[in-house]
């Protein structure tokens, strides 16, 4: 059993915690939350440990690794001192959203043998990662272009979307790391365009997009075509398809249920898509729990690391340049 | 190009007329119809000859095959006739409402080297064509059951329903040649069950049924499902499911266009079925027209005969008995 | 918390008792098996007593209600136990193999406020649910027909077939209460058919059939239909069609993953059917907890309850003897 | 009844003389052809007049019409032929590979009332036509991105592509003016990438990309999303997709038959997409054809006119540019 303490339990801390007490070979070590009332709430409802600090955390014998699940601006410095403790971390992304104290987060725990690994969650839904083996096992030949669609079901409160570094940091920052893992191989140019149109007002107050566009190439001329979407009124909107030289591989949409409607004026009419991501990417997230403790316990690398968070926001900040800049951006002008 | 005269140009005789005159290896020799007005439409129409009888029709040295689309209490006469004159005939079913009329002509015809073809033409629907040569095939391993859906989009006119025989012999005959044609056997037993809920008070006038289902079963244990209603708001419900030991094989509805619909309460909705057989069993009709003009050119049977249009009409005497004795109805105590 | 004991920890039981210690307002109280190894183990790995007897559970003042997971042959006892110990009871299905030890019990229990629900798992997967809330929207107009697709991914082993008491009341008993569910009428009719066609030298020995059709009538003529195999190659094949005067509602099958493959001889593949149903009604096994401690908590009747156990093992008496006698059999003339 | 005559009877110009003949509202009026073999192999299957030279079609009184599906470079020339002799046309794409070519052809023939037509068939595919209806009905709300996938099934011989004016002339022009059909408004930016990935050697030789993918951007904001490639082995890739801000509208692929698989490794799989463009856009070609017969007849503009042909062209120049200097192009800085 490996003894995990999470350290942030908001919505989606909260459900790591609740994850890891459900994962037969994980356990729920305590938990650690800045706003106290958060954390004992857990504490109490899980009955584990509330911690009194993060330091607490990194210093207890009773926790073997931790998940960070924080806000942002603090991710960097946890991994530090994970990295510190010798507690291998499960860090939610993004790392941070400036590219330069990625870097220096890198270069401080460059070396380190302590796993780190990235929350892409989206790499272990069923679907996508059948669409990933689908590829590695030759059934699509060489792969050509990936289309990632990923739509949100409703806009973020206008707070959130302030302080979220902007859609291509926060959004999309998934999609760049689907591709990626997808493509398995680096994007060398980036093309974005982005537009305003679902709140417009908000969006040119944070100087943002709510629907963008962002076309990825490889060296060797692979293609991924993202398009994002702030707000899809039929549900969340999460699909990747791989096509190749001998075939394509679609990960499809979830719906709520597996009932189809037939009526006079209509047939095969389903249920909405999954909403949101709690639940649309429900088995995924356990899984990731899985993998997580698969690495530390087997010792190897997790199978998405910290590079890869680094890359994704790579990426982003092609992503945002190309935007203003109406061209595309190579990827080794950036960082 | 096998000169090819239509006996009889209502609905469905006049779409034949049609489709032999785009047929590449077929020509239109001429129409008839006991109303001279609609044979006439139809002849100015696609430029032929209009008979003036039926008779005139077999006597002509510019026909060489007949297409019979006359009202049913015909086909057995004019079935008759044509191989009297040596005509090979497509003819619509059924041959006769009457299982001994049917017998009597079988008998008069017994010996003749002249192609007769019945219209069962869902033979010739790509969809539950793929699904017998997937059988065949032995895609599936062997056949075990069989489930045929076959709903009409509304109720036809109370005239219609009062001369039509009943559901058993007018609809649910082309699900017994269906079950027939999957089942790659002969059927032995029949238990059906009808009910009256799309128009009780027509139902019971008639004697008839508008709702039933009907269970098919071979010697071998074989067992096939029909369920018919008259009236399905959504379009035209037919499909075909044959499941064995290695697999399952579905003929799906057609809907009438491709596109999907996606609402802040829906997703993938599409249209209504195709609706009516025209239009869903369009390319079914071209096809059969071409295997009528095959086996008369090859010189070969025709893939559906008159044999297969007894054994339907046994099947549908059988499931009558069967409903109105609520008991299973062995075949060989028919006929 | 409702504290829920499990007697009976075979592969179900465990289930359960997994199921019982996940749920927000359920508690695991322990568990008891004849088999101790097997009590043992589960209540090792989630820290829970283990009881030595069934009776024990029943004394326990820790023991609110009890989840009956046996084999078949002590439901009743363990019934009737529950109730005279005032614990409410969600117990698996069948009640029993025997009608007339069925009636006995029920007879037993008569007049008690003591809540008591039967396990038939499927009414509560959000398909066939939301199928049913269709019919009581109105969304389908007046129910007409019922199509139940239930086929097993494969054979049980001879042991389990030999002690099952038959497909009609081990397999079939899921899709007469199915039927009943959405039918929202009761049976008076059931006409059955049985073939040996999957396995069937160890058929011939049972006495039993591995493929069925059985076709189910209501008083207003309402019609059900439901088939069976003992082996579907491509997974647990659990459909549910319900057809209306206004429309169709259909609950789907489910595949492992939503990933669909593209190829030169292929389109829109699918992995095959989620197997078995401890996999494909996993939330429903999770909702059917959810259920019982709202009714429990609630001092409310279950929405699956004794008289519905005994109803669908009617019909499957029903239903064996039309099989054996080749002709419809009245449920009055049941039990 | 419109006599239209074909000017070119290469496989497409061959097809059109087919529909003509065959549609209710047409006659084909002759044909003619460079290759005099091939119009005359033409004339004698379908009865119809040999013309011995564009010159005498136009000059014909027994012309009403003319349908242009000569070689490219002869279809400006043409189309001014047929505006002087006053005869309406319609003509396949492109209008020239010389897009100052087409410009002079505009200034020739503006002012003329003749009607001249575009042969963008898949504005008459019955599924992307209902995507562009549900938009304009409001079903979908204010649209936000167009997704079109577009693929052909095999790549056309080495000798076709060196002269087709490469993949974005020749083949992203359909989608180019599917994009401005669904977008419904002017496309002010290009954002095109191009690959070399199905014959690397080749496309060098050529300059050309097999794989490419365009984003275009109105002034409001809309995107639309291209994505081409010369070899999808599954057959004829052909969707759209239309997402807004109330919902989403997809024209879904077409398969050859309605038929499914299920087997011990899959579910679902259905055959190949129909391939190819004869047959895919079947029905669409038929009623291409009727708007033009109802815009002459009815003495309107047709649905899809000279300028249609000329705007795609501008954005097939704006992406060929774009994929060279890898920036955005405006459309206001081509032509």
């Amino acid at each position: 059993m490996l003894r995990i303490a999470v350290l942030g339990v908001g919505r989606i801390g909260r459900m790591h915690a609740e994850n890891i007490a459900a994962h037969p070979r994980a356990a729920l070590a305590g938990v650690f939350d800045v706003y106290a009332p958060a954390a004992e709430e857990v504490s109490e409802k899980l009955g584990v440990t509330r911690f009194e600090s993060a330091e607490a955390v990194f210093a207890s014998a009773e926790v073997d690794a931790v998940l960070i699940a924080t806000s942002t601006a603090t991710h960097a410095d946890l991994l530090e001192q994970a990295v510190a403790a010798g507690k291998p971390a499960l860090c939610e992304k993004p790392i941070d959203l400036s590219l330069s104290r990625v870097n220096a987060c890198a270069t401080k725990i460059a070396g380190s043998p302590i796993p780190i690994m990235l929350g892409f969650v989206r790499r272990f839904d069923s679907g996508h990662a059948a669409v990933r083996r689908a590829i590695a096992d030759g059934r699509i030949g060489d792969l050509h272009q990936v289309v990632i669609t990923s739509r949100d079901p409703g806009m973020a409160p206008a707070a959130y979307i302030e302080a979220s570094g902007g859609i291509f940091r926060d959004m999309t920052i998934h999609d760049f790391d689907m591709a990626r893992f997808i493509l398995g191989e680096d994007v060398t140019e980036v093309c974005a365009t982005g537009s305003r149109l679902v709140d417009p007002e908000l969006m040119a107050r944070c100087n943002d997009y709510d629907t963008i566009t962002a076309v990825l190439t490889t060296a060797s001329g692979k293609q991924a075509i993202i398009s994002n979407s702030r707000r899809a009124v039929y549900g969340y909107d999460q699909r990747v398809e791989a096509f190749g030289s001998a075939g394509m591989a679609i990960s499809e949409n979830r719906t709520l249920d597996q009932m189809r409607l037939y009526g006079a004026e209509f047939t095969h009419r389903a249920a909405p898509l999954k909403n949101f991501f709690i639940d649309r990417y429900h088995d995924a997230f356990a899984a990731e729990i899985g993998a997580f403790v698969d690495a530390v316990e087997q010792g190897h690398q997790p199978p998405v690391g910290f590079e890869d968070g680094r890359q994704a926001l790579i990426l982003a900040e092609a992503a945002i340049r190309s935007a203003a800049e109406g061209r595309s951006i190579k990827t080794s002008d950036i960082g």
